[in-house]
């Protein structure tokens, strides 16, 4: 069976308004020549949902599913589908981005005679976005919908964005604000050597004011929490252009981990996004169960919960780790261990024992897990 | 009664170290002259919490407690508070910042010949710190303590900050990242009329890209939720050293309100910091219940749950709100319409409504709620 990228490769010769329009087309021709209207769209569920091995990526599969206007199950979701499309279509003839939150609003009219809303919820407008994606073959950035903001980013790097040059480099204690969607980002300058990613803001705020950045000739990025899409495809843009080198850093605990992870491989709900978001170039550097150990940290532990312990148990099954024995180690030292623990445990050291020791060590001996 | 702020400005002719060293010379000297070891700080419970009609701010009262190292239900508390006020000195001393988590990293260390940590849980490190913002007088961020990092500002503003000098109008479509402590930034140019300051990230980017703040000259900034207190500060400088107008565009619910109310009037829990954080010259903008009815958003209502209504009536209730006429208007049409709306439902009468119709419509008419 093809894999849906080499169906996605044949449509990105398109621009993503004249996909859409192409799909509009399609349906307004068939109508036509009195064929009943009906879309096709790949199955998006975890049974079509494969990790393939060369490319170390999640990838959507082959099924597809038929969706016909005329099939009374189908009618409200193919009416969903076709007037999202039609809103994008709008505003990318407008040349503006909108949020999911604002498709949901501009997609929840009343079908006139009737006291029927085209969409009630918003889960409604997000999945005919998905669908969206899987049958234009853009992200959703493309088509101007764009995902939360959040996020900084220094180093030695000037890009160009919206008419505007910025240089990384000279943010004060801010930083860039890193938007929700990155795609039309021009890279003039990329003076880095790698990039560390970390999860907390906090940490990135430390090892900003260290100038860890420019000693040791590096770009530092955070997000709060899990990566938004922007800084996902900030951190492949840098990684597949300019072939930076990019380590993870995060708590000692599944949900750092599950970060690494979707960074990587990609995330099951996203696996059709997978080629322009997954980083194959990308090492986890910390925070090991071996470091733990090394440095000291066991009088930091927090016990596992009941969440975290069933987590760990279903990531070490995860194709992706399955067979990677480095991963298993860890999975099985974090359980033995019945503990996690946080990045900041490492303050206990000394505030800048991070910025002076604990990563520079790390990266001089190339202690990462792959 | 005095209340607090008058001592506080007594302590504030030194700088923040020399003021923690006085309380640590002050205990010191106490016991080479034979007397138990005390401090006195300020009762901060609702109790002691009052609402100051001339400033309009909440502040702390006159209520003051002691803390004993020889009475034993003190004794920890007192080990703590002296504990952490050494390491905040330790961190001025070399110039650098943390955060609360960092500092309780620092402070739970084992006290040598026993197993006693001197804390277990971030929570008594954070009232430690709590406590030295009273007896000092100065605010956490001033003793080196940063609080989250989050938020993004586009405008006509240059800034210098670390060395660098930052044009927050040539921020590409990211803008600049807000850090954590905004205290030793200085504003080189301010030019713009006021400010409009919103909960969602998403609409900040929905101004920025439709180029609201350079048609408007007006400077926008966002959070995600709850103002941070980088956010406060910021805001708090801009108004008392630029004169500046601010607008709060929120949703149209209780929590929307309550961002209003926390940046007007300062919050219950950081009442001592209401000085430095709570802003008189500030305004909302929207979205309130006229707006629903004006801009037929009826269609867009979603029911308000029990916790949305419980927290209608509460504040209602509250000092600040209970004899200002246009709240109780507006809290009794939200009770009476047992519904809230969300800003982006504005996005239903076109994705730059809001930015071409309805903001410059409630500015140029004035309608704000005071």
């Amino acid at each position: 069976m093809e894999p849906w990228t080499n169906y996605r490769r044949e449509t990105m010769t398109k621009t993503p308004k004249d996909t859409l329009v192409g799909i509009g087309k399609n349906l307004t021709d068939g109508i036509k020549k009195g064929t009943p209207p009906k879309i096709h769209i790949p199955v998006r569920s975890l049974s079509n949902v494969e990790f393939d091995e060369k490319s170390q990526k999640l990838r959507i599969g082959a099924r597809m599913s038929e969706r016909e206007f005329f099939n009374v199950s189908h009618t409200r979701k193919f009416l969903q589908t076709i007037e999202v499309a039609s809103i994008l279509k709008g505003l990318l003839d407008i040349g503006k981005h909108s949020s999911l939150r604002d498709v949901f609003y501009m997609a929840k009219r009343t079908i006139p005679g009737t006291k029927t809303n085209v969409v009630d919820q918003q889960t409604e407008s997000d999945k005919a976005i998905e669908d969206l994606e899987l049958m234009s073959g853009f992200s959703r950035e493309n088509l101007h919908v764009n995902a939360n903001k959040m996020g900084s980013v220094a180093g030695n790097v000037i890009i160009e964005d919206s008419g505007d040059t910025i240089n990384w480099g000279k943010m004060g204690s801010g930083g860039w604000s890193i938007p929700s969607n990155v795609e039309n980002i021009q890279f003039n300058k990329v003076n880095a050597k790698y990039i560390i990613y970390m999860e907390k803001a906090a940490v990135w705020e430390r090892l900003h004011e260290d100038k860890f950045w420019k000693k040791q000739n590096c770009i530092i990025m955070s997000s709060q929490g899990q990566s938004t899409r922007g800084i996902r495809r900030l951190l492949q843009r840098l990684s597949s252009e300019h072939k930076l080198p990019i380590y993870v850093l995060t708590d000692n605990d599944p949900w750092g981990i599950y970060i690494y992870s979707v960074l990587k491989f990609g995330s099951i709900s996203l696996a059709h996004m997978s080629e322009g978001l997954a980083i194959s170039n990308i090492k986890y550097i910390g925070v090991t169960c071996d470091d733990v150990e090394k440095y000291q940290l066991q009088r930091h532990y927090i016990a596992l919960n009941d969440k975290d312990i069933a987590r760990v148990k279903q990531m070490r099954e995860y194709e992706w780790f399955k067979h990677n024995k480095a991963w298993q180690r860890q999975f099985k030292m974090m359980l033995n261990a019945k503990a996690k623990v946080e990045i900041q445990a490492l303050s206990a050291r000394g505030i800048t024992f991070i910025s002076d020791t604990y990563l520079p060590e790390k990266i001089k001996n190339n202690e990462f897990i792959n």
